[in-house]
């Protein structure tokens, strides 16, 4: 059940500002693919072509960060903020980007640490130390 | 202001449980510097000893993931869960262990994408595809 | 799956404390339709009662802000929650009241625009400005 | 204290790509004052142009809804998240879009009241209706 | 620094809706402290009573809870939402109940053991167990 | 649908830090059932075996909380957090610990309740008094 219209392929086809992203996207990704987020962002293309364009922007630049990881760094944002639908599709995006079962279980070993001592900190309302100062 | 009390150098070294886990701390980080986090956990030794084990064994194990790729999963979760305490202390971390400024910049635009996807995804209740099932 | 029992509309009516608000939920939205969530809080009568007269009180009142808005208000808080339930009835709840597509289409784009800044603020750990203060 | 560098005027106008936003940021919104929070994002010019566009194409565009009403939306969603810096300074923009202190107060009732629900209906594990279902 | 004025006492005094509030809440509590929460609430009447009367029913009913119980559940909850006023406000006055150190060291293991293992069940997407069905 | 695979008692068997582990479980709950969280994180036979030590240590240690308030903590905060799963199985747990539906329901009063003035604390951005200081 969704709050929106997944659009089809023929639907996302009858609208050239929704075609020309999916076009993009079945080209960057080498897929015929285009998953349901997607198809729901198209019923409001600037925001689907707004969105897909810094998707691309920020894990397809070459930077200094490698894409498996900027994967795990998405896996951790979702799981903290309850995104099924987001860990879903980014632990599917780590599997293809070739991550190991030994990286995933790290992975998710550091995340329900964080998880566990984020819980320490706010439940003590620990004082920031003075030497973790950026500069300091 | 905390809800706990933080535990000194002195008052740490007179309970043995603390002392050893303080000196365990200072042997393992090879610093004299204990951080505000561990001088309120101290108000509970098997707390204390439980969660430094963790995060030794989470953080300091020889494993298939980058001490400094562990830093920035953990920045990510904090980020989420908005404590603001374990954001400082683990992005001083991660400047410890040479995050470049071009690295956090790129930490910091995955971490923001997936907090702006997160939401779409959650406002529109999109369902997880077929094709992002495990082992499918 | 649920954590308690949905109370049916025999159930309901045999309890006079939750027959009450059934009725008074009728009335007010002048439909027959009693959705799950207020079937879950009939476990407990007069919690059933302050939340539905908190309800009708908050989103009934005759204000300064238009009820579609309230909605967009509350799906809002209801998407960053993650409360999947929330998001689904009152997004029906502002289709019912009016809200048109291209509506419901910024809504999610300034819900999730906020979203990743949220997560910007909080990553750089931001200090308010204070041009920001209230009566400043 | 702050995780990154908050630029000063003239550390942003040595950078080129950092002065041009700078100087949009001013021209759009008649206003000399730049906040915090893009003077820490402009340690990473290109997504400082990305959020910056961002904003105004969100924030700024002719739309369907009042920029008001995003405002309250907006602060909506960073109450949720707990971001303290965005509840700040979209409170003083809601204020500067000539909120009044009765919508204010209205905002942040169904704010809370929908805080509210949503731990309810977490808790219950409330199944959604299908009479929710979107084109239901 | 606040979103909203908080009212001194002679403010309070002067409107009648909020004087009575604040007579109710130094009466029930037996003290003559009001705490920041109330006096900003106080901006809006109803909203203050609601929230009060609610607090009353809740917090001071003759139930099957103990007073400090529903305290540590208040700062559970709390401390998941990242609320820091929250967390203070609740652990002062678990402590006034005649909460124990050694109490509100458990509370705060059980607190960051639900945030480590919350994590691992979002991270893992682990489906509910047909066996927790509520009456099976 | 998960984003690991849940070990099958053939599975669990097989791998012998596994199958200890298990077999502790079912020897400290006196039954049989090993519910899904435990199969998922069987991928990863350490961090099972710790997080399992944390659980036996934390919820079943001989301290100064009930079992069955500590099992209404972890419901509070897997409330909060948004975690289906674990509403689930620590509901059922508390249901097993002998949870009346009294005790629930004053339960969820509660964490609605504290849900509710956590988004209020954090819309007006309330300063914490300095009253509530420990040890003040």
């Amino acid at each position: 059940m969704t709050t929106v219209k997944l659009l089809t392929d023929a639907e996302a086809a009858a609208i050239p500002a929704v075609r020309a992203v999916f076009e993009d996207i079945r080209a960057t990704r080498k897929s015929d693919f285009i998953n349901n987020f997607w198809r729901g962002l198209a019923n409001d293309p600037p925001t689907l072509k707004r969105v897909w364009e810094s998707v691309k922007a920020v894990m397809g630049a070459e930077g200094t960060l490698d894409p498996l990881v900027k994967e795990m760094i998405y896996i951790a944002v979702s799981t903290a903020n309850g995104c099924n639908y987001c860990v879903h599709s980014h632990s599917a995006a780590a599997r293809a980007k070739g991550q190991t079962a030994a990286q995933h279980a790290e992975l998710i070993a550091v995340i329900s640490l964080a998880g566990q001592t984020n819980h320490l900190a706010n439940a003590m309302q620990i004082p920031v130390d003075r030497e973790f100062q950026f500069g300091g």
